[in-house]
């Protein structure tokens, strides 16, 4: 029996063409994988068999939407995940759960290896192949595109020769990778950082200097997790797909940074994450309320640590495990309800409620009622600024 | 020769009946201080008639505008300061600054202690007095709203009962504390956290869902400090008045948070800092194109740990000063252009250049030109992974 | 019936004095609580009965020194817990154990407030109070040493008019506290911190510099906890006992600081920990054998914080035990033996196994069997280099 | 002219092999460079002249001790850099002091590339290059025992063949690198981690297990830097060569870990450091008195991340710099002296005086003469517990 190869499909060009390049290189037979993480655009069906068209000796398609929300969306919620401060690492989740099951399709098809249509200057690469040698270290990858020099161009030409059934008749100007967390836009003119991105990039989110009512939506969590919104329960996918609708609508969610890629450039980034950025903005509110300073403080760090973990491609390394162990724990009380106004870009809390919440207003009000005791303050700031006092002491003894 | 006392003297209710206070609770003679930070609102010469006119022995006003704008806000900025990732620390950056006037005067004039007019709950009165002692650690602090139990109702009946020159006819609901990095507003109803903001509060910030055109500006940076605005040269203090306006005006840098203090509760507190927002989001956004990524990777860390003592109180300690030299080093090159769209509550970067970019175009670029050897990267993942490869051969031995 | 408190009771002088000064100053009924947490000196017994001489309305003794190394022990040995480097936490983990009981028993037996023993300069008070505070923040706690301003002299004084049944014939100039993890000493010409330590200090360590033979010993852990000595199983307290024993016969752990008290001020300590240093020692190589490179760096970080916040009193804190959650998942494979010489002060590993090991023989050998591609560290430095090199070229164009 | 390559040259077999392999890969001429860092052993002339008779068309010997000790040892100290908590990173800070004069060398003499000897799987080689990248991002980096497969065998042969003037007749088994701040070992019976290293793998210390008298000295530091030995000023360089005296005599600085290699594998090294281990103990406690309490828990982190970056390579990376000029600014009062006991292999500090003590007596004092308010702990302790009372009260209400 020929050997097998696994290959993550998109049922775009590059991995089309890929699938007879891959035979051709290697000799092994090729098993297209195609996983629905709710990026939408052509039927899964179509994609499937143009795999099998295409020269797959075995084309499955999984549909994995609701385990990307509740294994990888909802962790990177939970961690407020924002790498440089900003984007929501829509690719970088994705990526992990993708070569989870190209892991275990290899495993249960008796492959050797796996494959994936990543380019060698990106950061995706890096995260399937990380992710697959950390469940499966005796499966070997492969990157048609990056080790075989498969340029754009020459698989124009291969498809042609081959005719494989993949129109390129109107190439789009835009290289895009999308799922239900979000999308990228990658396209030549905006290689120029000073060139501002065009209207035409989006489409997850509207226009946010169209003039429009606001929306007003109440987002309910359960330890850290969506659970309703307007008191409707929701799936955490649903949440998302929700989301999505109401917060891209008033052009929430549009993030246009130069970013630190983990092959040691720097790169200019166009994404839209309009369940994200909602989600996480409210999410962030409620540890507000219902976390202690210390705990927020600290977590301030992990959040940071996590995001760079899951950007360079780590997902299922030791630390981010432990990290997940530290964060899980500290969602045991972020409950409650968030509302939101969404509107023009914006997504601003106006207003949270929760039955764990430690504000406690008999200690922070200032009217009567009032419970605190002043008087603790004296004794307080005098030893918090003893070492201070000291140290300025010391420095003028110095003079 | 009576002893003295410097009072921190804003014109309000609280310091000026304190000046009487003072001196009866303590024989001291009372010298008033008032520092002009950019809070606007009353001439500052009435103010500082009016100390004298309450009983103070000497009134003194300081234009610290510059002082502010050079060595509070600036440091503030190249920190990307947000204190639980949003609130700019208008007043705990304004609190070190009149602290050091007021040791300085107390110095200078041979009193004995200074004096605030701070409650015993809130975070200013640790920030004056851990400012006082680490600057002049034999000073007494003395704080008559919180130690002698001054409470709002005394004050007015001290007022009335001494004939002082404080109208209160048409009490405001609203505690208000501002300097031109911002402004602070607290008020009954918003200590219900689950109430929202009301348009009334705001002063410093336009109705952003009122349409209205966009607005666009360069924003130039020189090592990290605003050095020119479409061209124009500035002074910070300029470039901060300036920016007030014109974010300000698209309703830009409205916060609303639940908001740990250091005296251990949760406070719900409403602020607007449309220069302050504007000018972090552009300098964030210029250092991802000049910093490296492991400095930038580290500083994020830096810069909450910089605002957790900055809003502890701490700005005088030694670790602030050493985190200090740590930012100052990463500022070398954070020089350029970035361009500012700033509309309806939003100020989003658009474009950005710098001669000092580490951005390589050659580098980034998917088309031709494209100099990054791809090749390399099999290897870098190769070793990137082998931790995790190495962990997962004995995981899976384990089981 | 009257109101009761319940006090940690150690049988000593203050504490002893102290069931009278409460029940004087409050009018509580006072109940003695003595908790053994390996402090030898008394029979428990003898201490019981002395609190009932004193006035305690009751006095119970409870055998809590499993529990100590099961629940304080192990998770500090995990942590690594080494304050300031240095300092294995003696008594800051052994207050949040007695505080748990004084909580418990005053619950049990409807008392309205806790009591201790504990000066106002020093960090025990702190975690006393913090300790009951968040385990029934209901309770009130007393300091009679602090807030009554009760002196050794007073208490002295006080013992002999009401013919108190505590020895004072022969004062010891050492203040002492003592528990299995290890014994604080506090003297007054440590006091200058110039002044060397003398042999009298020390009871649980020999003179390290007596010439004697080595002792070598193996010792096993499961998942981070001692589980056998030389291959015969043990509980953790066992460990500890054995290990402070063998240890501490070689003048191995005693510990001489000047440290950073919680309260703001320097002090000069000294300490014993044989079996706290020897295990740590074992556990943090043990470690690097069987944790990857990541989690080891950032746990690292963890250990400090873990560490500060104990010595802080935060044992009870959200903190606390989101961290603990961090670390109990780092310890997975923490299984093994460490080989560990003692000798003259020293405990150094000679030797670690692991089924559990990531120590990769054909990876690591630069002999014949060798398995690692050094063709792909050229590419690794290629890229793990690039930021500097895109540095340095801008870096010399700005020149 | 022919193009030119400047390699680092130790004078043993494989770079003076390395010579005519370089010469003969790329038919470049051969620059040996000799950098002399305190590695002793044969006579720097020697190694001159040997690079001549190997076929070098230049032979350069730069005695960089002084520059060592000053500019790379010192900040090492000032960092407490500890890799793992113990190896104080002996090669790890003499390859950028190399790669520096590799580099200026090349650009002296026009060279387009640099060479050294180190294998693939190692990491020096990443700190050579990484270090060239960083100053001299144009030339090239050769490495012809990794690049060329120079197996040791081979390199035999060449040698034997070319009739090279290398005498291997008594092949040592041990792999050492060394220099003034240590030495490494690695043989072949240490592969295996549970061997015990043997007496004869030390040169730079004594059997520490023989009993002798302790030696007992003073160091004084200024800023962090030691200056005076016993009272006799000293340069860096001195400090270092007397303190591997004095502490190797007594068996001081052997260090036997198991390390997290960049390159990903876990390695097993033994150290020895008599000067770093004794020179970073007396500066940590010097710290311990001079240092601001948050100070020293900040730096803990910063001198864990900056000992990982010089490990991994990244001298001259900019965030190296960075923690540079934050650890720079907290040594402005590391001044005073440290009393040091050197016996049987441990460095313990006895006493420690300094003028810029913040060691407070008054303060820290339970005699007569103490100055701290005690009253004004309770005020701070329940504020410092505020936190967990409140979240306290939430968690019992949620149960």
């Amino acid at each position: 029996m020929a050997e097998r190869v696994v290959l993550a499909y998109s049922g775009g060009l590059d991995t089309s063409v890929g699938i007879g390049w891959l035979k051709d290189a290697t000799g092994k037979e090729v098993v297209a994988l195609a996983v629905d993480v709710g990026q939408e655009g052509e039927d899964m069906d179509v994609i499937r068999q143009r795999a099998l068209d295409c020269g797959a000796v075995e084309s499955i398609v999984i549909d994995a939407k609701d385990e990307f929300a509740n294994d990888y969306i909802v962790p990177a919620l939970k961690a407020n995940a924002l790498y440089q401060k900003r984007y929501p690492l829509v690719s970088a989740i994705s990526r992990p759960l993708i070569a989870k099951h190209l892991a275990a399709t290899a495993r249960a098809l008796g492959a050797d290896s796996v494959a994936h249509g990543c380019t060698g200057k990106g950061n995706d690469q890096v995260r399937f192949e990380a992710a697959v040698t950390a469940l499966a270290p005796e499966l070997t990858s492969l990157a048609p595109v990056r080790d075989f020099a498969l340029t754009r161009d020459k698989a124009i030409e291969y498809a042609a020769v081959h005719n494989l059934p993949i129109a390129q008749s109107k190439k789009s100007p835009y290289s895009i990778d999308q799922n239900v967390w979000g999308r990228a836009v990658e396209t030549g003119f905006l290689e120029d950082p000073w060139n501002a991105p065009i209207e035409d990039l989006y489409t997850y989110t509207q226009d946010p200097s169209i003039p429009r009512e606001a929306t007003e939506i109440i987002i309910t969590f359960d330890q850290g997790v969506p659970v309703a919104v307007d008191g409707k329960p929701v799936t955490p996918l649903e949440a998302v797909v929700l989301l999505n609708k109401l917060a891209g609508d008033q052009g929430v969610g549009r993030i246009d940074i130069v970013e630190d890629r983990l092959v040691g450039i720097k790169s200019r980034e166009v994404y839209e994450s309009p369940a994200g950025i909602a989600l996480i903005t409210a999410h962030e509110e409620l540890e507000n309320v219902t976390v202690e300073r210390d705990v927020a403080r600290y977590k301030r760090g992990v959040e940071a640590k996590w995001s760079e973990l899951v950007y360079d491609g780590l997902w299922f390394s030791g630390l981010k495990k432990s990290l997940d162990a530290f964060i899980e724990d500290t969602q045991k009380y972020v409950s409650g309800d968030i509302r939101l106004k969404l509107h023009a870009g914006t997504a601003v809390v106006t207003g949270r409620q929760s039955k764990q919440s430690l504000y406690d207003f008999d200690l922070a009000t200032y009217d009567t009622g009032d419970s605190f005791d002043q008087s603790m303050a004296k004794g307080f700031i005098e030893l918090w600024s003893l070492p201070s006092k000291i140290a300025a002491r010391r420095d003028q003894a110095a003079k």
